[in-house]
């Protein structure tokens, strides 16, 4: 009896209450977004998910740019030795790493291809790029005129993942990483700060994703880092995603690569550098953070597509006064501005149910949809669904004020999914007092999310959380005003509640 | 006597008559668009060089979306057994690539850092991408109304190259590789033609760099095509630059990856591809082109810098003054639209004499320069320096008028570096109707540049030519009519003549 509405009323199959990792995949499906690739850990990026990547790169290199960065690009390949120069650093890439070896494939005696061709030293494809921009900031800085150094680079990284999910965990991603040099710690400090604020607007204002932001600890910094900075979301099984991280690197990398300038008094100093970078990982949080049963749902301000238009053609003698309806709408919502751009429509023809359409672009998170018949044509109106609001909950309106109202209404879902989204992570965030509480609410409470408790800031009592629950801290964050406490794991003094959580 | 002035005359030592080769890395060098980095073959592209790469894939990413492209991302890393599925493809590439064996690095008995976890099938880092592509079309093809399939990737890509030079041959590099499929080989090789259209408006109205478009030769065909189009460009020393192809891949790769449709009829057939690229090559030809012995030449569709505005402040009480007017012209330029992007601008405040400050933005190949100092900002007038003028052909004109005409200007200075790159290259380019006089021009002529000759089509006449003279058949040429021949070489009969040159 109610098969068909029973699965309109849900489009993807588990639902995030039935199983939330599997519904992750099939929004990601459903949507077209990326899919696993034949290359292990690798995933393709199909156009609707690298849309939205395009989006995000466009504003945040912006917004990059606005502040002085200048973007340049660096090989893909590092000498092994390199990695060697800084010991941490080493140590926390060199073990799960694409390595070149060879340089050509050739015929064994069996005639099965082989590589050949070996090389003296091995090159690691790039985990991250501090040591072969190291070494060019040490040929590019020589006096402190040629500071600060402000760079940054999109590109494609590779860590060599055992467990791979799409978006959150892959082998290759895309990313951007900046890497500044300056001479001195407050101007380094100060950059690596401003940064992690160039973030937090760019993730909160685009992706409508809200964010604790913070400090991590000692056992969470980056590999080379004096203080590794970061961005945490809560996704909707109140999981954390750590979003984007921004590291003071101190004088560590200087000192490997010899990155060193003649100060104003003419003294020989080492610089002092940063480094920071968000990735292919936000779609993650975005789908995470914003999608439901029925599938994508996607921030107008990111989306490929602000606007589908959908011509819904029962009588072939009303086709070509409907579709040049569609046309006419879709000239003038090309010509209106939003955010800077251009509003991005299609009109989609495909001889389709009007329901199997609209369907479609609901699955891949369209903001609005507009279905446009015989109806709308001679009144001149517009059928609006909206993706913030449920399927069946469309409205009619007069074609000048859809017109004329499109940038608020658009406007007004990107608010209404980031508050949606605050409200989410408020209500999913406690503060706890003592360690049974805290321990109970990790081991027994499914609704578990952020838990702000005193700690002491001992490593050992971290890693023994870790251990028993699972859960790590995601951050010092930072606060406008310090509140001391007890930490509730010894009893000892703390300066301030940090935050706890399971994370991906 | 005279050694400033001779310098000034000639900012790029040695200069392109002395020596062209050192002339395009001195270029290269004093307009920091890049550098050899410690990675074998690989280079830095560093910021001023990667805006103007930012600035290509900008208006041709704008063009392939305009004419129905999507972008997409696939992995870097291709099994070595892909490569295999196509003879010629696995012959062509694997000679010279990149082979990742393993999958961390660990220390050996000697504490040395060494290639450790083996994998069972190596991979090979992309030299291009239509296997990996190939194998996800197998998948996404399915019926006659998934086609025409239009995709984009702008990647990095590896070739082991042996001998490298900036920009126009290295280990690595930056493209887009299109790739699409077809219901008919009529669509696919319209896709072809379509695209090497496209390509020759890109690089004409925006590098400046006039082609000659046709079709490669059998010899010079990509591995794997049917047929390989090809766009080839004159630098000044008269040798022709590969700028881009498009290759008509038939059903060679559809029937190694099995791309496979239901057509209207119901029945299946192998799917019909095409694919196509340009590189950051580009980079290269747009130096080669244009620049002179005072360094770079920037057309200002390309330039990251339309204008840049000197101020001129040889006293400090006039400083004030000379930096608001200089400020307030930067502000109206910026708001000035220039080919659908606000007009590039930046103010060198650097601490520098006027002519230092002058000339370091003549070798980065600013098109316009304006210096402001104190008659200047009394007079309401600018004094402009243009690019493609010699260096002490500056006018002064009025602050209105320069407003009013920079879009004019700007203009202008792309139109004479296109006009004056196709009177060089129409100057060089020769017809030749016998084998004496063929051989005499290549080896006795060092101004011998294109020479258009019959040829019947013969490879082994092609490789002759080559062995004697290292000049290859550059392309047959696209013309609006055949005029048949004699071939110079064999005396039979040939269709049309063919474009012969020395090349990079």
């Amino acid at each position: 009896m109610h098969s068909t509405k029973a699965k309109q009323k849900s489009a993807i199959s588990p639902t995030r209450a039935e199983n939330y990792p599997e519904w992750y995949q099939q929004v990601i499906k459903a949507a077209d977004l990326a899919e696993i690739s034949p290359v292990r850990g690798c995933m393709t990026i199909k156009p609707w998910g690298y849309a939205i990547w395009e989006n995000m790169q466009r504003i945040l290199d912006q917004q990059l740019k606005a502040t002085g960065h200048k973007n340049a690009y660096f090989p893909l390949l590092i000498p092994a030795s390199f990695l060697e120069k800084e010991a941490e650093h080493v140590d926390g890439f060199a073990k799960e790493c694409a390595i070149v070896t060879h340089t050509r494939l050739g015929k064994n005696a069996d005639g099965k291809l082989v590589p050949m061709g070996p090389l003296e030293e091995p090159y690691i494809i790039r985990p991250t790029s501090e040591t072969i921009i190291g070494e060019a900031f040490s040929r590019w800085v020589q006096s402190y005129r040629d500071l600060p150094l402000l760079i940054n680079q999109w590109a494609n990284v590779m860590r060599w993942e055992m467990r791979t999910r799409l978006f959150l965990r892959t082998s290759e991603f895309l990313w951007q990483e900046g890497h500044t040099a300056h001479d001195s710690e407050k101007e380094a400090r100060n950059e690596t700060l401003k940064i992690l604020d160039i973030y937090t607007k760019f993730i909160e204002q685009n992706i409508a994703m809200p964010v604790v932001v913070g400090e991590k600890t000692a056992s969470e910094r980056f590999p080379g880092a004096v203080n590794t900075y970061c961005l945490e979301a809560m996704m909707q099984d109140k999981k954390a995603l750590q979003a984007g991280t921004s590291h003071y690197l101190g004088q560590n990398f200087s000192r490997a690569f010899n990155i060193k300038f003649l100060n104003k008094t003419g003294q020989e100093e080492l610089a002092y550098t940063t480094s920071w970078g968000v990735t292919t990982r936000l779609i993650g949080g975005l789908i995470m953070t914003h999608s439901d049963d029925d599938g994508l749902v996607l921030p107008p301000k990111l989306a490929p597509l602000h606007v589908v238009i959908l011509p819904i053609m029962r009588q072939e003698e009303q086709r070509a006064s409907i579709l040049e309806y569609c046309e006419k709408l879709a000239k003038e919502l090309k010509q209106i501005q939003y955010h800077g751009e251009y509003l991005r429509i299609e009109i989609d023809t495909r001889e389709l149910t009007g329901g199997e359409k609209a369907w479609s672009w609901v699955k891949k998170g369209v903001p609005i949809r507009i279905e446009i018949g015989s109806k709308e044509y001679e009144n001149a109106t517009v059928f609006m669904g909206q993706r913030d609001k449920p399927y069946h909950e469309k409205q009619s309106i007069s074609h000048q004020e859809f017109i004329a109202n499109i940038q608020n209404q658009l406007d007004s879902i990107q608010t209404i999914l980031f508050e949606r989204a605050q409200y989410f992570q408020k209500s999913h965030s406690v503060i706890i007092e003592n360690k049974n509480d805290f321990y109970d609410y990790f081991k027994q409470d499914k609704d578990a999310g952020f838990a702000y408790a005193h700690w002491n800031g001992d490593p050992a009592i971290e890693a023994k959380i870790k251990q028993d629950l699972n859960v790590t801290i995601r951050c010092i964050p930072q606060v406008k005003e310090l509140e001391s406490g007890i930490c509730i794991f010894s009893g000892e003094k703390s300066l301030q509640r940090v935050v706890f959580a399971k994370s991906y």
